[in-house]
């Protein structure tokens, strides 16, 4: 009998599915439901430009849409395909997305009340309303809890559940009087299929918890009430309304009700993991282990590690998270990040590419990347920094900006293109040599996501500047994969062949090319690095002092010596 | 009876000519001849992007074009106009731009054996090929004769006379042992114009000798034999077959020859001025005074001023040249300039602007201006550095490179163009700065060339940022009609009605538009100058140390300020 798992992925846009085959992990079926609401799925608010919110009943169509076209699309791709085969289901969603819900685990924006409510719905990871409440939690932490910061690189993010309450708090305190209590997407989502939603009954992912809710075991959970009362007494009390723990994915959330289960055609009672971010499910799909990183390399990108949870591992400066069994049980896992990647390179097509390189940013991409790839290294003498989104990994700074220098009167978009690639790879090395120096070493880089897949030029470049191997996942849906790995590994040994996560990924996370650094092309690079360092330090960090004539006649003497050199 | 004088300016591309009444200085006829030799008159070599040389016969065949193009215009403008009531003739040309002669002051290039030899012809100023040997004549000069530097700025450039002579010597020795002498062209085309071209007899503009070949009364001329042997004893060799005095541009370089006065239908005799540079002649022409600073603005920028040889002037650092007569006879005539201003406009709308802005150069323009001139200072969050093309004052090096920062995932070409334009300005402003800290105050400024005439926006940010009313030229061709003056003033007051050029001037050069700097924006532009200058200081100077973990916060922050002000 054949045994497959279902994995769900909530992304920002869309929600998809895939059903996998747990004998090989061959990739069966997967359906893409595109959110109705909003603008593609985020609602906005014209006057407040930082403002993201999504419509939680998307979650619930969202579900019944790709899990009943994947089912049928399994059916016409493999005959005698039955979906009382499905052994386990997982489920990742973007984060943090919290939501206020009533005493029943109902989000407040389903009900009538509070159906145009904004602030009711669930608030996406990228709102930013709630800088402000941010800066505070993170002065009030470095002052009072310094531990608490240490474990989240050292800032408290406006992206992060804490902020957001309290912002929630204070510009709709109807709606926080309303919440009887806030629960993530990606718990909300397992509970909703196990058809238990009951904010006390929910079991809570310790991904969502332990990097954006300041989770720890270490002092007993969620922020203490005398912490939290400083910033509002109200979250206080909220917090006896929350949870008292969470844990890793491979545990079970629960299993698919009755209901649920007839409605698609699914097994009633099939187990369902705790639900976790979409970027450590990725990294699961992608086979993250021990010495492997995982980058995940999309519009922003995400890097994970993980490290045995009885290994000593000293807090990272300026490393977003750690936190035990946040990617895989039994490993602390470390998330690390780039704000902007693909960003960069869209804006840059968007805003700045003339008409010669194509028409559409299909065609500009084509002509750029054709034309960068017959440049040499540092033969366009120009260094970028990549932080026209700010800095999240290891400066954890919104308030920096990008930078171009270098460039004369024949500096050409193609050129510039090139390095903006660069200037991404100078960032992902500044992360990978952080991490490092902390005593975690990188054997092994594993890519996925759009860039990774189909964007050789960057994957060679990132060869090059790391003069290390870049390997590229076989699977394009390294998330829900993920998803179902959990999904079948919490159904358990017995049912789906798979105790643990590890078993799991040996058979079913390949890789399936591998880009090699060019010794001289990274020779070049280290050069080049040292320079985007000095600048780097010198435009991000309050302790770098020093001098900066010598970075535009450096980069001007490699060019001259690359162009000599053809 | 009419007068009139006849002001021809050689330029990089082209030459034009003007023919002005000397009652009004009404400009009564032009007309311009487009070097048809090379990429739009300048000779190139694919293997070497720093070669730029012309063909000495365009200035010859520009010559009778534009003479005869403008005799038959003003004959349809006005009917009786006699070309023999033209009183004077006045050259400018470009410079440094030496030509190898022989014996007979004929260019070797003219001669059949060197006709295809690039290296026998003109060396164009923008030529770079000898940034070696300036650095070279720079390091001895600092060593031995500090003065010599002194008058320069403290860098000898590769643009100059002595750099590029060095250079021929050592990569055209053939070229260089049949050259009898070098020529400035500046020299060279009123002597043509006189029938008497043999280098002993050449009248030599003391412009071009001060500002280029560290000629100067102070040390008896052109630089000692001793140090010219330590560059090369060939130079030395040289320095006997080249001159012993130069001259300021109110005296006669010679009277035309017959030959060329019955070709074209001028008067056989009439007076030829001392040639000189474009802009130093375009100074006069904008009615250069004590306390006006002229700033001519084009591709790239000159600023002049003058002061007053009578009164004590130090040298002052990094300004490029300060020579007795170069500008106005009994003047220190001082010289500063950017090296690229309309060219880093031309570049980014050439390379980095989309069609959404306009199909071509001209609309981009358009379109780029209008929308920029919709922001307020600091509303686009940018800072730029003016060096695209290195940095001629106050920095005197061309191993620098432009800069961009600021820039987010929103930021759009008219946003930069306008930190572009503000980075000239930013530029123009510290050049003003250094001027007047050493003892020469700016009490008016005027502005010419092509930039002035036509961009407002320009205009207005130049005044916005120095916080100066910026004064513009009535004329579009200051060049010629300063050439004129001085054809007028060497054919003598019985002649032409004008002894000096003050009294021409007093009566031919207006200003016709002012701009007047807005205090609040002047206020926001203080701001950000003292950004630029901590950038400019960092990357420019060896002698900065800090911190600029400042910049891009500061830069946010008046973002933030200067949009909520809306």
């Amino acid at each position: 009998m054949k045994k497959y798992a279902l994995g769900l992925d909530y992304g920002t846009n869309s929600c998809r599915s895939l059903i996998v085959d747990l004998e090989d992990g061959t990739e069966l079926a997967s359906c893409v439901f595109n959110y109705p609401s909003g603008e593609m799925g985020i609602c906005v608010d014209p006057r407040e430009p930082n403002l993201a919110r999504q419509n939680p009943q998307d979650y619930i169509d969202g579900f019944v849409a790709i899990t009943s076209g994947a089912l049928e699309q399994a059916r016409q791709a493999r005959s005698g395909f039955n979906p009382h085969d499905i052994v386990g289901i997982g489920i990742d969603t973007t984060g943090s997305t919290p939501m206020p819900v009533n005493r029943d685990g109902t989000p407040l924006s389903l009900l009538p009340e509070f159906s145009d409510n904004l602030d009711a719905r669930a608030w996406l990871w990228k709102d930013h309303t709630s800088h402000a409440e941010a800066a505070e939690i993170t002065a009030l932490a470095s002052k009072i809890r310094p531990d608490y910061l240490a474990k989240c690189g050292g800032t408290y993010s406006s992206e992060w559940f804490w902020s957001k309450v309290l912002h929630c708090k204070r510009v709709a305190p109807a709606v926080f009087k309303a919440a009887y209590s806030f629960v993530e997407c990606c718990d909300w989502i397992p509970a909703v299929l196990a058809g238990s939603t009951k904010p006390e009954a929910i079991l809570r992912s310790v991904c969502a918890a332990g990097h954006k809710a300041m989770y720890n075991a270490q002092w007993g959970g969620l922020p203490d009430k005398a912490f939290l009362s400083k910033l509002d007494p109200d979250l206080a009390g909220l917090r006896d309304r929350l949870y008292a723990k969470a844990v890793p994915s491979d545990q079970l959330a629960g299993r698919l009700s009755k209901e649920w289960a007839d409605k698609l055609g699914l097994k009633a009672g099939t187990a369902i993991a705790v639900g976790a971010f979409d970027a450590h499910m990725g990294g699961v799909g992608a086979g993250i282990k021990e010495g492997t990183l995982v980058k995940i390399l999309g519009t922003s990108t995400c890097d994970m590690m993980v490290i045995q949870n009885n290994k000593p591992l000293t807090d990272i400066p300026g490393v977003c998270g750690i936190v035990d069994g946040s990617i895989l049980p039994g490993f602390f896992g470390i998330e690390a990040g780039q704000s902007a990647v693909g960003d960069i390179f869209l804006w840059f097509v968007h805003h700045l590419v003339p008409n010669e390189y194509g028409r559409n940013a299909d065609t500009r991409f084509k002509k750029l990347g054709k034309m960068a790839k017959l440049q040499k290294p540092g033969e366009h003498g120009l260094l970028a920094l990549d932080w026209n989104n700010g800095n999240r990994t290891i400066l954890v700074d919104v308030r920096l900006s990008g930078l171009l220098l270098g460039q004369t009167l024949h500096t050409e978009a193609h050129e510039i293109y090139r390095a903006l690639i660069e200037a991404t790879a100078f960032g992902a090395l500044t992360i990978i040599k952080r991490i490092e120096e902390y005593g975690v070493p990188v054997q092994d880089i594993v890519n996925c996501g759009g860039l990774a897949q189909k964007n050789k030029l960057l994957m060679q470049i990132y060869a090059d500047v790391t003069g290390r191997p870049m390997k590229v996942s076989s699977s394009d849906q390294t998330c829900a994969l993920g998803a179902a790995i959990f999904g079948a590994v919490a159904a358990g040994k017995e049912t789906s062949g798979y105790g643990t996560v590890g078993e799991a990924q040996k058979v079913m996370c390949h890789t399936k090319k591998q880009y090699k650094p060019v010794p001289e092309n990274h020779e070049i690079y280290r050069q080049m690095y040292r320079l985007y360092r000095e600048i780097h330090d010198a435009f991000g960090t309050t302790g770098w002092s020093g001098k900066l004539n010598n970075v535009m006649k450096d980069l001007i003497a490699l060019r001259e010596k690359q162009r000599m050199s053809r």
